[in-house]
């Protein structure tokens, strides 16, 4: 029985990149955080700390500014396939690349040059490449999009054991914060319009599913974002049940007909799926 | 020398009540974080454990719902004055209240009870009683508003001494997260419209000030939510200055014409000020 | 082409459970946070809403309250594989289930039941069973293992391209923050005496290793963990590289001898390996 | 009626520097975090954007380095000191400086330069100068002390009006995170052994008493700091109520005799008083 080396991979994470572009003197601004993540012929820097295969974490934030400068940045998808393409080409001993980036979005105040920041969801991607001759894989996605159901929710007729004391219900608020990851099939697509269209679907499987719940209303949305989307093979959600208990006004001589609640941190409720094509190609092991 | 007990306060906090109001089939939302604090005739409870004087933390939470249910949540502003005023009034032991609140605003999305969290700034109320025929006062404010004005900013002029190294710039990136507090004179208002007000002026004086400082900036962002709202006295505002570092690309044979930014995150400037009028009346000092 | 559903799994996380346990007037406390995912034959539930196939994630919460007072809280794996087991025995529809565990430490001070928060790192358990007479793993570990070297650690001879800036160093600070998990073989062990053991290993592999790189560390540290453990078969780490630039005062008439470092949060380096013995067996596809 | 500026301040927050010092080829490290903050003749730049008058933040991080490498960082209440005296001699607008450091201890591992990060409290200090030879002020502090008593705590006998359902316990879990200030009578003092009586005195207070209220412990929590310190004049003390709920297990059949508990995050009681010496000398008002 010997020690051996396992699946490894090492890169700079969290890289944040402002950029800014003049149409005249009205300005548009990309902000990014960038997460590089590279993988290949790294047994000798593990066993012997031998660094001449490594392409150094600072090299790659160096490289996510440049590339900023020289090609701009576009839809973040493209960004992604531009850095990861290069990592895996430029050296040898780099095989995969895996490149994730979030984009916080501004808007416009008044003025050419003066923005706000939108706080809502996050626009992500998720580019993987083996080069630009090998596999490669483009997922977008978005996280923490915030939504909340007032009616329309029902939940019972759950299994029961000796611990359930949960009373069913015909009416509760439904609240969430929504991690989504759709598969595109390939490495060009529209991503902006796909994007908007996908958002489109989440947002519209949400609030026109009458939930006898979460799991439900997550396939309808998961659903609904590939549906009209032929470019799309998968998609992956994560969606905490953000509960919100009815108070117990009684005790006051006030009745409580779904008027006030507390909203509750801890615990939650965690419902995680995957909603994809029959066609879906799977993703490379090495990949996961 | 003998040890004695000092000014203290104790209360409730991040109380998170969300209401639901019915307008037919058509739902609105109340999501708010309210903060408790009381203080009065509490010198037994610190020194011998007797706790006839308290109203406790927990009669103070139900409070909080039960006047969700009873009144309604309309501005915060009011929902405060009534929670304040009530704590002072129901106890001879309390005589001062403070009721901080925090709102998170949704914005409707596709139906009549669907809900999507605008994920910007948060709106706040700071709300003191000594009771309802004592000194009140009522301060307005708003949180987490990130702004950012791509160019249009200087910095140049300032002292220098022998630890001095910043070059001075005549074009910068000028970024904050605006925390901003506003006193009203008295405690009736047109809340909602005098927040609208306040905001836009906030709005108006970041985007439209040529900035020689963040100072500058801050100045005419507080006289501007002054100017033309009589009701208000007082502004003030806690402003970090979120560094934008031009990245240095010339080991790579490219310029940086003001393009390429890396957003940090520690150290931060931080300028704090108070706009007022000269006619503005003194917090009383046992509410600092 | 159809869309189906995919993997799926769900649960109540963050059960914030504190268990006393009383040797006379001494006592003993457990202060756990545990989640708990569950899958199976979950279609109904996603495709029309129908639950009966569901344990609800309140019973699941309950049951691990129930549990705490029926059982007692021992080594955190053994109550993750009573919790596991029972969720998967418990209804026909559930076929695997996972518990994640993490254990915060309190150390006790004067008396017998007084306690201070250990705020160093956190014990973790990860359970998985398809039943007691099924497949099963536990794999334990521990996170927020913050290690410095202030010297001892070089890093020099690695690629180059035209993107690389970085000067080689032979002396610098080295940082990190641990995250590890260690798989065992089986599912009956000493987990007290283990968890030290690695913990030692991780701790001697980090301080006692020249290193060339972070790599160098992670794998010497993952061998450590293994070396004289046979009941284990893999570890797994996360370290992020805590970058602590040199800061230049030559501009103010210093030097800078190793002295004095600006601690930076991000972008920051992370590196991810695994270690194993090379007859580790294979995690089931479904657990990934 | 016009509009004027009012009291305002400025500084670098959150300046992250690491100290290395050696004793042949053992090292000690000091890691803190350190936020200025200056004020005085600062009309011009809030006016006109005239910075005449401004030592720049980036300048203050660069003393706070600089003064690392020059000095050494020994008791941060004494680099607090050298640093706020510094920055109110060095400019004639500056006429106040307020210096607020945490300190994040290491402990040593196996060997002469490996540490771990000591993850309980952070030791802080707040120091005011108004120059060597004006008023000063040095505070001490510790925050994030996380403390739990699993018995010897009661809460009844308080006051009740409609709202209150609480019922009456006289043995309860009382858990607190303190945040404790204790103000100094003058600018000199042994710091370190300072430091170790008053939390000494923290940990004693609470441990050692019968709480009937929190109220209660934290006024003898005080008292225990100010007593046998004549260097001492005041100590002011921030502490949440981390609620531990009692869960209901008699629907499982299980009574629960102080055994099983939910740990919550909110809402929480948050208590906030001040223990003194009734010849405590008032701090200026331009320090509030």
């Amino acid at each position: 029985m010997a020690i051996v080396l396992g699946p490894n991979r090492y890169g700079k994470a969290e890289i944040r990149v402002v950029r800014v572009e003049r149409d005249g003197v009205v300005h548009r601004i990309k902000d990014l955080n960038v997460s590089v993540s590279l993988s290949g012929a790294m047994d000798e820097v593990h066993l012997t700390g031998d660094n001449a295969a490594v392409l150094t974490t600072d090299t790659q934030k160096n490289t996510v500014f440049a590339f900023a400068k020289k090609y701009g940045i576009g839809e973040i998808e493209d960004f992604g396939l531009l850095l990861a393409r290069h990592f895996v080409d430029s050296q040898p001993t780099i095989h995969h690349a895996r490149v994730e980036i979030r984009e916080y979005t501004w808007d416009r105040i008044s003025g050419p040059h003066s923005f706000i920041r939108d706080g809502g969801e996050i626009r992500t991607a998720l580019v993987r490449s083996d080069g630009s001759d090998g596999p490669e894989s483009v997922v977008s996605g978005l996280t923490d999009l915030v939504l909340l159901n007032s009616t329309g929710s029902e939940f019972h007729g759950f299994a029961e054991d000796e611990y359930t004391t949960l009373a069913p219900t015909d009416d509760r608020i439904l609240a969430t914060a929504v991690t989504a990851w759709w598969r595109h099939r390939g490495t060009a697509a529209s991503w902006g319009e796909s994007y908007r269209a996908a958002r489109a679907g989440l947002l519209a499987g949400f609030a026109e599913t009458h939930s006898l719940s979460l799991q439900q209303t997550l396939y309808e949305m998961g659903r609904r974002v590939l549906d009209g989307q032929p470019g799309l093979c998968e998609v992956r959600m994560s969606m905490p049940n953000k509960h919100h208990f009815l108070v117990d006004l009684e005790p006051f001589g006030m009745d409580n007909d779904n008027e006030v609640y507390f909203a509750a941190d801890r615990p939650y409720g965690l419902i995680e799926g995957s909603v994809l094509t029959d066609d879906a190609p799977p993703v490379p092991p090495h990949w996961h």
